[in-house]
C-alpha cells in the first residue's frame, strides 16, 4: 500500500476527477505529442520514395504535400464536427459505431487499439534510436532502456492525465518554438534571396534521378506522406479527458495541433524545395535527417540547433504519451459494450482507467521484446490501423451526414456530406497503397492480427452476454424453504481457530457434521484417531452437551488421496438425497494471509479446498469463512485507506 | 487437470507408497549417480594439482589417491553405522540434530541444501558442456538446453522416484559395466608387462616439471581430490525412500556405489602412474580428460571408447538426479521441525514432496541463468557444503559414541568413535584447504549464503512458533452467546447472483443489513438510487414482508473513493458499539471462477473485498460466500479425480 502511494500517489475522490481533467493548454502536450512528433517522419517519408527521381522528384514535394495538407484540412473539420456531434468522446469506435453498426464500431477500435499499440512501441524505440547513435556504448542496452522508457512513462499515466501533461509539456512547447521560429526565419530568407537562399551548412549533394516522376511514384509519395497525419484522431478519442466545456477545450486543442503541424508541413516542404534538401538513404553512415538538414541550412549548427533537435527526440520518444491517454478511454467505451473485460471500465486509485494503461503497456512491451526494440523492424506494422480508423471515422460521419440530409435537405449539409465522404475515399485509397507497398515487410502482421483481436472482443462479448442471461432474473425471491441450513465443518485439530468456527456454525444451524479427514502424511500423523475422539468428547461434545444443544455428529475419515474436498462434496451430496430442500453451509476456519509471506508459509490448501467445494458443490451449499488473523486488525486505518471521507466523517463525529 | 495427469500420472493412494519405494538394484541409478559420477572429476581434479610437478607428480598420485580412499572407506563405514543408527533417514541433518543440537542439525541441512542445488546447476552444465563441445553449433543455445533438461529432470522427479531410477538405470549400468571393464583389461594388461604397458593411443606428451613436490601441493592435491568423494552421503539421507526392510536395501546400494567408485578410483590411479597419464590444461583447445586418455590407452579408439564416454556424459548430466531424490527428503525433516514451509511437508499427487522438488528446480534454474550455464563457474561454489555437511555428520556420530561409550565401556564403540574422529578431523582438513584454495574464485559466495540461509530457516522458525502460540487453545468451548449472527449484505443490483446470498441471510440471521454501495464508475451509474429503491420495494421488501419476516434494512451509501470495504467495514464497526456480543456475518455472493478466462474476465473486487473484510472485521466476523457457477457443477466428477476410492465406492453401492 505505502508502494503504491509513493509511486502512484494517494487515492483521489470522485470530485476531484474534474480537477484532474485538461484545460486546452495542457491538451496540446498530453494528446499533441503524436500527431506533432508525425511531421518529422511525415515529410522525410514522401521525400525518401521521391529519392530515385532526384532534383526532378524534390521539387514535386510541393504538390504532393499540398494533397496532405488538403486530406489534412479534411480531416480536420471532420474531427471538428465530430467532436461537436458526439461531446462525450467521438472516436472512431463511437462515430463508426452509431453510424455503421456495432461491427463497424469493433473494426476502428481494434484498428485504433493496434495503432495505439504500436505508437508506443514505434515511439520509445524511436527515442531510443536517436540516443544510442548519439551514445553507441548504450547500443547493447537498446532494449532495456526501451523497457525503462516504457515503464517511467507507464508510471506517469497511472498517477493521472494531469500529471503527464504536466512533465511532457517542456519538450513539447520548446519543439513547437523551435521549429515554428526556424521555419519562418527560413521562409523570410528564403523570400528575400528571391526563393533561391545560401544555405548557411549546405545540404549534401542529391544524387543523380535514376527514375522519372511518374503518377504512380506521387501516389505512393503521398501515401508515405500521410504518415504526417498519424494522431491527428488523438483528440477526438479524448474529449473526456478535458475540463467543462470539453467540446471547446477539444476544438482548440485540436486546432492548435492541426495548425502547428500543417504550418510545419507547409515550412517544411518549401524549404525542402528552396534550399533543394532531399532525403538520404538512412542505412548509409553519413544519414542526415531532413529536418536536421533544414536546421543546418537554415541557422547553420549553434546551440539553437542541438536545442531544437534535441527537443525533436524528447517529442518523439515521449509520443508514446498520446496512446497512454486515449487508449484506455477507447478501452472504457469499448468494455462498458461488454467486448473488453470489465476491469476496462473502473477507475482505479488516481481516476485514469488503470487496466488499460497496464493493458497498453504490457502489449506495447511484449512488441518491444519481440522485436528487440529495433523501430526498422516496426514501422512497416504501423500505419495501417491508423488509416483503417480514419477510414471507418469518415464513413461513419458520411453516413450521419447522409442520414440527416434524407431527413431534411440542406446545402450545409450536403457540403458536410462531401468533405466526409471526400475524406473516406482519399483514407481508403491511401489505406490500399500503405498496404500494398509494406505488405510483405510486416504490413501483413497487422493484417492478421485485425481479425484475431476482433474474434477476440466477440468471443469477450459472447462469454458476457451468457453469464448475464444466467444472472438476469427479474423474479421475485422465493422463500418457500428458509429453513436453517445445515452445517457442515472440516476439522484438523482443536485449535483456537476450529472452536471459533464451530462457535460459528452453532449460531447458525441447528444440525452440525463435522469431518475428521485423516489424510495419513507427515504433519498430520500425530493426530492419532482415537486420542482425537477423546479430545472432542472432553472439548466440544461436552460443552455442547451441557448447554442443551445438539451436539455435533463426528465421522472420521481416512482419505487415500489426501483429499479434504471430496469427503466433504460426498457428505453434501449424501444430505442433499436425505434433505432436498435444505441449504447447506459448509464452515471453513481459515487463517488470514495479509503479506505475502504468509502465502508462502501457509499452503494453498485451504483455499484450494474452499474453491472446490463453491465450485462443485451444487447452488445450495454456501461457504463460510471464519476467520484468525495473525495481526491485529487495524478496521479505522483501513477505512481510512480505503476512503477518506468516512474516516473523516467518523472523527468529526468522535469530537462532536 | 488434464495436463497434470499427462505430464505427472494419475494421483496415488498412501497405500501405493510401498510400492513406488526403492530395491537397492534400483537405488543404485536413483542415488548412486552424482557418487560414481564423481570419479571422473575426483582423480582428474588431484592430477590437476600436480602438473606442475611433471612426471614426479603423477607418481605421487598413487600416495594421494591412497588417502582419499582411506577416507572413503572411513566415510562407508561411518554411513553404513549411521544408517543402522537413524534407520528412518539418517542424512547429516538428523546426524547433527540428535547428537550436536539443533543448530547443528541446521547448519548441516542448510550446507546440503546449498550443495544439492549446485550439484544440479553443475551436473546438468557439465553434461550441457561436454554436449555443445561436441556440437559446437548448439553452443549459443547453452543455458536454453540446460533449462530443457532441468525441466525434464524435474517433471520425471514429480512422477516420482521409481520412474526416475527406471529412466537413469540404462546409463547407470552401462557406465559401470564398461568403465570397471576397462579398468580391469588395463590392470591386466599393466601386471602382464611388469607395470610397463604399452598403450594403444599414447598419452600426450607430459609438460616438465616447473615445481617440486611439497607436502604443501600433495595437501592441495589430496583436497581437491576428496572432490571425488561427493555423493557418497546421499543413500543416508535417502533411506526413506528404499521398501522394507530400508535398512538392508539401503545398506546394499551405500555397498554398492562405495565399492565401485574405490574400484574405480583405485584403478584409474593405478593406470594413470602405469600409462604416464597427467592432467591436461582445460583452457588448451587440444584438452583431453584424465578418463579419456585412460580409456584411448588401455583399448583405443573404437566403439567401446565411444559407448564408454557417452555414458559417462549421460552420467554426468544426470547426477542431478541424487539431488531430487534426497532434497525434498531432506527439507521434509525440516519442515516438520517447522523451519520449511509447511508446503515441503505434503506429499504430492504421486507421493513425492513436491514442493521440494519445484523448490530445488527453481533455486537450481535461477544458479543457471545467473552464471549463464557454464560449469566453471559454479565448480568453486562446490564441494564446501558437501564437506561441511560430512563434517557434521561425522562429528555427530563421533558424540553418539562418545556418548555411549560412557553409559557403557566397550572396544566396539571406542573403535568406532575413533574411525567418526578420524574421519571428522579429516574431512574438516579438506574442508579448510578447499575454502582456501578457492575463496576469491567463488567459494565467498557460498561462505555468505550458509548464514544467510540458516538465518532464513530461523526466521521461518519463529513464524510458525508465534502462530501456534496464538492458535493453540486447550480451553473448552465457550457456548456464553451463540445468538444468530447479524447479516451484512452489500448490493449492486437484484439479480439471481443477489437473491440466492439473502435467501442465505434470511436463513442464519434475524436481522439483515443490505448496503446499496454507489460507486460512481460507469458500470454503476447505471443504476439509479431511486429507481433501486423502487425495484427493492417490489422484489425483496414486498415478499419479506408478505412472509411474515423482518425485511432487510436498506442504506444506500455513494462512495467517493469507490470503495465498498470502507463502507461494509463502518457499518461493521457500528453495530459493534451496538451490540458488542453478537456475531456479525457478512453475505457476499460470488461468481466462481473455474478457469483461467474467468479470472481475467472478472474484476478481483470481490476477492479483494473479502480479504479486506476477513483482514480487518475483527475475530467476531465470519465472511459466507454464496456461489454462482457459470457451468454445472460436476460433484461426482471432481469426487472421482480427488479421491478415486469414494467414487468406487459410491458406484459400488450404486449397483448393490
Amino acid at each position: 500500500m505505502k508502494l503504491a502511494t509513493v509511486l502512484i500517489g494517494r487515492k483521489l475522490a470522485n470530485r476531484e476527477g474534474e480537477t484532474r481533467k485538461l484545460t486546452s493548454l495542457e491538451g496540446l502536450p498530453a494528446m499533441g505529442l503524436d500527431g506533432l512528433g508525425s511531421s518529422a517522419y511525415g515529410p522525410e517519408a514522401a521525400l525518401t520514395i521521391l529519392l530515385p527521381a532526384g532534383a526532378a522528384g524534390v521539387r514535386e514535394i510541393g504538390p504532393v504535400m499540398a494533397a496532405v495538407l488538403v486530406l489534412l484540412g479534411l480531416l480536420y473539420l471532420s474531427y471538428w464536427q465530430t467532436i461537436e456531434a458526439y461531446p462525450s468522446n467521438g472516436g472512431a469506435y463511437t462515430v463508426a459505431k452509431e453510424n455503421l453498426g456495432q461491427p463497424a464500431g469493433l473494426v476502428a477500435a481494434t484498428a485504433l487499439m493496434i495503432d495505439y499499440v504500436l505508437n508506443v512501441a514505434v515511439g520509445i524505440s524511436a527515442g531510443i534510436g536517436a540516443l544510442t547513435s548519439a551514445a553507441p556504448s548504450l547500443h547493447p542496452y537498446t532494449l532495456w532502456l526501451c523497457l525503462a522508457v516504457l515503464l517511467l512513462i507507464t508510471l506517469v499515466n497511472l498517477r493521472g492525465t494531469l500529471e503527464s501533461g504536466l512533465v511532457f509539456a517542456l519538450p513539447t512547447y520548446v519543439f513547437v518554438a523551435s521549429f515554428v521560429g526556424i521555419i519562418c526565419f527560413g521562409c523570410w530568407r528564403a523570400l528575400a534571396a528571391g526563393g533561391a537562399p545560401t544555405p548557411v551548412v549546405p545540404p549534401p549533394r542529391m544524387q543523380a534521378a535514376s527514375e522519372a516522376v511518374t503518377l504512380w511514384l506521387l501516389l505512393r509519395a503521398f501515401a508515405s506522406g500521410c504518415t504526417a497525419m498519424t494522431g491527428v484522431e488523438a483528440v477526438s478519442n479524448g474529449v473526456s479527458a478535458f475540463r467543462e466545456p470539453p467540446v471547446t477545450h477539444a476544438h482548440r486543442t485540436l486546432t492548435a495541433i492541426v495548425f502547428i503541424l500543417g504550418l510545419l508541413l507547409a515550412g517544411i516542404a518549401f524549404l525542402a524545395h528552396a534550399y533543394g534538401i532531399g532525403a538520404m538513404d538512412q542505412t548509409k553512415p553519413d544519414y542526415q535527417s531532413v529536418l536536421s538538414q533544414l536546421c543546418g541550412a537554415v541557422i547553420g549548427r549553434g546551440w539553437l540547433y542541438f536545442v531544437a533537435i534535441g527537443s525533436l527526440l524528447a517529442v518523439l520518444s515521449l509520443s508514446a504519451n498520446t496512446s497512454f491517454v486515449d487508449f484506455p478511454r477507447m478501452c472504457r467505451l469499448v468494455a462498458v459494450d461488454g467486448y473488453l473485460p470489465h476491469a476496462f471500465a473502473q477507475p482505479g486509485r488516481r481516476l485514469v482507467f488503470s487496466a488499460g494503461i497496464l493493458g497498453l503497456s504490457a502489449t506495447a512491451g511484449l512488441l518491444l521484446a519481440v522485436f528487440g526494440g529495433i523501430t526498422d523492424r516496426l514501422i512497416p506494422l504501423f500505419a495501417v490501423g491508423a488509416f483503417l480508423a480514419f477510414t471507418m471515422s469518415q464513413t461513419g460521419m458520411a453516413m450521419h451526414w447522409y442520414r440527416r440530409l434524407r431527413q431534411r435537405r440542406s446545402i450545409g449539409t450536403l457540403f458536410r456530406l462531401t468533405i466526409n465522404g471526400t475524406g473516406a475515399c482519399v483514407t481508403i485509397c491511401a489505406l490500399a497503397v500503405i498496404v500494398a507497398a509494406k505488405f510483405l515487410e510486416g504490413a501483413w502482421i497487422t493484417v492478421i492480427a485485425i481479425p484475431l483481436v476482433l474474434g477476440g472482443l466477440l468471443l469477450i462479448h459472447r462469454y458476457y452476454d451468457q453469464a448475464e442471461r444466467q444472472l438476469a432474473d427479474r423474479s421475485r425471491l422465493d422463500l418457500d424453504e428458509i429453513a436453517p441450513p445445515i452445517a457442515i465443518i472440516p476439522v484438523k485439530r482443536i485449535d483456537r481457530l476450529f472452536l471459533l468456527a464451530i462457535a460459528y456454525a452453532l449460531r447458525t444451524s441447528p444440525e452440525i457434521f463435522a469431518v475428521h479427514v485423516l489424510r495419513g502424511d507427515e504433519l498430520d500423523a500425530r493426530a492419532d484417531r482415537h486420542s482425537f475422539r477423546k479430545e472432542w468428547r472432553e472439548r466440544v461434545h461436552g460443552p455442547i452437551e451441557a448447554r442443551g444443544l445438539r451436539p455435533p455428529v463426528l465421522t472420521q475419515v481416512s482419505s487415500e488421496y489426501r483429499s479434504v474436498a471430496g469427503p466433504l462434496l460426498k457428505l453434501v451430496g449424501e444430505l442433499r438425497r436425505k434433505h432436498p430442500r435444505r441449504a447447506i453451509s459448509i464452515v471453513l476456519p481459515e487463517l488470514v494471509k495479509a503479506h505475502w509471506w504468509d502465502f508462502l508459509l501457509h499452503t494453498g490448501r485451504a483455499m484450494r479446498l474452499r474453491r472446490m467445494l463453491l465450485r462443485h458443490g451444487g447452488p445450495d451449499v454456501a461457504v463460510a469463512t471464519v476467520p484468525w488473523t495473525l495481526e491485529e486488525p487495524h478496521p479505522e486505518q483501513a477505512i481510512a485507506e480505503e476512503d477518506p471521507d468516512l474516516a473523516k466523517r467518523a472523527a468529526r463525529r468522535g469530537r462532536a
